[in-house]
């Protein structure tokens, strides 16, 4: 298989529908990662190291050195947002980097700006645009958005193109008939089906051209079997859903160290406060509702309670997300989790995380588009569920549930790159290590 | 190999040199368990699955029902202290156990007193015991302990012994010339070398007898050469060392979460406080010393600073330990976390973990002996690597690097005894459910 | 005025309606502390000292022994609730106190049944109960109270009676015309007024008997001109509303610490879980709604941000209530304080509180109790404000706003014990320790 | 005495030995505030209200608009330092403040250098300095700093000075017989005597010069008799010891609380964690003890244990402080507190407080500086109790125990101001609001 993954030759554009704090402080990284000004701390793909072979071969390579990603040199950024406001003004307005790192590379930023956004206030409704696109159908505004796209490939001679969803979350609902099949999905973006939501014109568009979509936030979008069947048609990979960062993720750190170890859990309360866009948009109930989903989900699946009721069967779990001015994008959570050990005695631990949300995300928007793109030119078409390991919603093959455990995810993300390049699996047994002991069991 | 594992017949001693709070805890509770009054929660042997097969499968069998455990209801239990309370008066004066609980199983915890100790208070200065064998030389206290396990052994008409260390932490010193063969070992017995411990005695009884022996503190103990060597030579298991509880389990919990992420760390204070005699021990610094090499080594291994120096190479690790009497054996921790993301910006986390120090190490007590006793059946001989998963200080191979991560070790725990059984191992790849991307990349 | 106060003569009835975790925690407490089970911790009345005369004379005498009080041993009780159950089926359904505890006591808790309760389920919206009186009108169910709280006073040979209300919190609603004079009310409660509530009428009945009444809830209840006017007309003694415990006890204890300091505050976020009846009658919005108001006016008391703009005039403050079962009535919370220093430098505190909601809330109703008694006895009638180191919510004069700061109160509270004992009043101002600045200064 | 107050009239030099990360924020500050570019958030003096008369009167001055205080603008600064950095090299090296700060306001500090000063290091294990004044004797060295201090006068042409020790903690140790008169220190000056420090000499320097002196840390320095004696001889204002900040400042602030609602202690942890010059000082143990003493005394005055054995009898208390890099100036602290209520039921509070040192000392500085200032030109002479409330370890006059209570000490010096001032006292009392109960009770 290694031999047949196509080299990351030429430009890569990276266009995310929506340029808030996420995607500008995701540009502006890359951009001073490039010059020299600072280091993509928590990015798997750049500061990752993968173990190869036994362990005593100290074989330890840097990601990005053992498979064949885009160099981040031949990056070149775009997107959409519902405001006018450049890379420079949309991050300074952000408050999440310091404005004089900013001012080091604002020429850069300044020079991207936004296409106008497809945009509906009835699945975001604390937030209003202007800056947006009009239409006769959702058909039309799809085949605009696939200009859009087109063009920016020309404009930057880009070899290939990578689209991240960096938008707010939109309000909560599920998939019904007009998501069913492709077929169905183009009727009802040209009659205007109200059950399309703008997130999935931009992944039908992406999907169509044969651009890898990723979603980083809960929304269905592209988690529909409609477009999981475009995806395979035109070849192109897909992944979503939601940013695994802040409280989710320290959630499926934890969650799988308790019950490695079987101690019960009671209940687990887990409260946020933050103050940029998105903890505005949470702030109504439907948009929560969205969020929520996705935030329970992680803890059913890590302790299946069904499997090991006398530990799990009767978890209390709550989320909370309160929108707190004072904190910015300084997103903080705070858990109480309710355990139990031996005979049942009961223990507790707190969590405090002073995090800062944008910060978090904008790694894994690199990642995800870098992997996506391997992926593409692997010939990996769908769902790629090894990049679960980014995702607080993983979606899945239809009927397998999804694997929450992030170590588990880590191992699967790193044997799938292994499998890639034709290096062993480890499986940690090791017992080779101890050559009596291999004598007596084999 | 399944096929040549003794099966698990008659009656199974564990004998604990050192009956105080987790010793005692960890024998009332299998006592409540077997009379129906509790749960083992928080053993994995007894209440932990493990999945088989593939995702789609659905086989998560418990531990106990896949490998051939001995069952809890033939257990025996015995042991060593330096005072001469029965295991009633001992729990009793720990004040893990509510009253309640104790007075249900009084008959049998009484039944339960203690054979005098190997003590020497050189090694262990807070502590002063009056309940202690006599000898002119420790080679005639090791011929002592072995008396002690063959007639307990006939006393209790039993099929096989473990014992697992629950004593205190002796004070910390290095490997010498008198540990290094079977041969100058046994010299040094005879000739009361002032380098052999305690616990060096017990163990060196056992392993004569081919006796399975656990360390649940972090003294050498076995960590030796020369008993190492006699562990080969006996056919005997032997694992180590210092039981991971409370604080150090949430550090391996933790930190290959973070480094999974690629963020980078900058500090980690950890800080205690306990009000148990496990915790007045550690008030002496020459005791805490032993402690804290065993606490502060686990950083360095997760995080791998020479592999990752722009992540890791300048952390800060500090960890104390404070004498606290209101809390009692209700250790408590709390963590501060200094950690840096994308472009190098801050973050913190806080971790407080209210815990109870024995409610933790009984089960891991009770899974040692159990695990043990399956790998002398199965003629698995020397160091047990895949039990590190229990332990803070796990004892390798020479020149093998020791994995604290708690994830690998449970993979390697639940690899090796898939391999046992004859199972697949579990590498989470899991292309396979993903049709065409197979077909894509085989 | 000393001279003037009646002795503590005969038996003291306090009648609580609602007997709940709160007043049946109240009752187990007075009679396990009578008979030398436990010790009154917590009621400053029996546990404080007050400083005499100047610091060097050393007079710190125990308040009870200060001011003539009730003694407990005289204290008879009994109440009103919606559900039949006596005070030991109560008491262990609330599950604050231990078995063994209730067990020691059971005869004389079994011996206190409750009188059928005035309820009105447009008030209490999660709570129904089938124990409750009927009749025509609200002016039926006052007499019907009236009658209560007399034949109680006959069986028990009472010579005086108090009543606490240790209800549930009723839904916000505000003072209008019924409540503004005592000739509008019982007209009111003639014809049934709606914004007559079930705490209203058990405040008229017992204020019209002229017997002492005191608002544990943040209810309207007795905070009306109507009510307020009765008490004058009665001579009786009136405080409220809302036992100060828990959250609001931290904060009105913090923000003056703060303030003292000129420290600026940006935002206070508070949450907080517990899992009891009253955690589940405020997860109903019109319920919270009443309590919010009295949590978020401490703040703006104590800050004043008109007074101080540059220090207090942005915070936001925002308090949460969250039902969480699993820690049933250990309430717990957890406060986020951002402040800002020195040329505006950002810090901040987090505090969590791992409180006993019952068990801070019993002694206060004790000390409200035996304080209204004595006032009684003092010939003070109306509003006592120096009873609002007790409260959330304290009633004032109209035109007064009140004071939050429970360093103020507490002075306030010790200046008038002083006073009505005709000792001298505490200024701390000292200067005539220094014999020598004293002749500069004067 | 109002009218004996003399004007602020003239400019005021403000010298501080020591001028490290305290001295150089206080510096950098009052320079930033003059210039319109901060405000003196902090500073009770400059940003606190005083309330006169009674409540209605809604009487609520600016402290600095109440009494005749030294203005900001007339604020010269100098000092002496054992490095010749300048304030704005000091300052970049503390990394308290932004750089963007301190560009701004660079000229300013430039121009204040330190002068060399006395230094021993026997005093201070963990420093090291070349900067610093050698002579034959102590009283040699004494006579320099007069010097310099009537040479600083002259040069900036200023009507008064006050001194501040803003320097390290030195060696624990107690008073004797050298410090007993002014006539044995004079000569223990003289003749080289060991114990006197440093800080000694800088205090007898002022004193004798008849200039106030306030000591920042918990050193003896001015709180020993002879220095007493000669700060009555000469009229002069003394203020001592160790600036109240941080973690004290909060157990001065919960500690009355709890005490106020005589909830019982059973322990009090108190970690810290820091990283600056004064964590490097602290981690010697000498020096150590001496800050210890500072910190431990608290909680024992503000309980009384004697007075209240059921409740404080039995407190563990338990301070740590820990050198720990990577915070910086920006020390945080964490405290257990284990507390108990109504029949003994158990309760804790955590707090962890995110501060930052220099930020909350430097506007103590200021405040002790113009309020010695202020005494001084109020003919106020020797010990000036009522300022404790800036100070962790307030000197008393002999036999008179201090007063620790943030809110007693708080009320102290707002009734000294208002005694100053010729207003009333405030005494909380406030029955005259309700007449009829004035009626009753007068």
């Amino acid at each position: 298989m290694k031999s047949q993954i196509q080299k990351a030759e030429g430009r890569l554009g990276i266009l995310t529908p929506g340029m808030g704090a996420v995607a500008t402080t995701f540009m502006a990284g890359v951009i001073a990662i490039n010059k020299g000004l600072a280091k993509p701390i928590g990015s798997v793909s750049q500061m990752g190291n993968i173990r190869l072979g036994k362990r005593t071969e100290n074989r330890m390579p840097l990601i990005k050195d053992f498979v064949p990603l885009a160099n981040l040199k031949d990056i070149v950024f775009g997107g959409w947002d519902l405001y006018d406001d450049n890379v420079y003004q949309a991050a300074a307005h952000a408050k999440v980097l310091e404005p004089a790192m900013l001012e080091a590379i604002r020429p850069e930023l300044e020079a991207i700006k936004p296409m106008k956004a497809v945009f509906d206030r009835t699945f975001v409704k604390n937030l209003d645009g202007t800056y947006v696109k009009t239409a006769a159908t959702k058909w039309d505004l799809a085949k605009q958005v696939m200009d859009d796209i087109e063009n920016f490939k020309d404009l930057h001679d880009l070899n290939r193109v990578v689209l991240v969803w960096c938008g707010s979350t939109e309000i909560y609902f599920e998939a019904s008939e007009v998501h069913e099949t492709v077929e169905s999905f183009e009727a009802g973006l040209k009659n205007n089906d109200p059950n399309i939501a703008p997130s999935m014109i931009y992944a039908y568009a992406a999907l169509k051209l044969g651009v890898p979509f990723a979603n980083g936030a809960p929304n269905l979008t592209c988690d529909i079997p409609a477009l999981v069947e475009l995806s395979k048609q035109t070849g192109t990979p897909i992944a979503g859903k939601d940013f695994k960062t802040g409280q989710t993720l320290m959630k499926t750190i934890l969650a799988p160290g308790l019950q490695a170890r079987a101690l019960g859990v009671d209940g687990w309360f887990s409260t946020n406060i933050l103050g940029n866009r998105d903890g505005w948009v949470l702030d109504d109930p439907d948009n929560f509702k969205t969020k929520e989903v996705s935030k329970l989900g992680v803890l059913e699946d890590i302790f299946k309670p069904d499997t090991n009721p006398d530990l799990y069967g009767d978890i209390y779990h709550k989320v909370r997300i309160n929108y707190y001015p004072p904190h910015g994008d300084n997103k903080e959570s705070w858990d109480n989790i309710d355990i139990f050990g031996w005979m049942g005695y009961k223990m507790q631990i707190k969590v405090n995380f002073l995090c800062r949300d944008s910060i978090l995300a904008a790694p894994i928007v690199l990642d995800l588009a870098l992997f996506c793109d391997l992926a593409k030119r692997a010939g990996m078409s769908g769902i790629q569920e090894w990049l679960s390991f980014y995702l607080k919603s993983p979606q899945t093959a239809p009927g397998l549930r999804p694997e929450h455990d992030i170590f588990k995810q880590l191992i699967k993300l790193q044997n799938t790159l292994r499998h890639m390049m034709g290096e062993d699996l480890i499986t940690h047994l090791g017992l080779d290590y101890y050559q009596d002991l291999v004598e007596a069991i084999s």
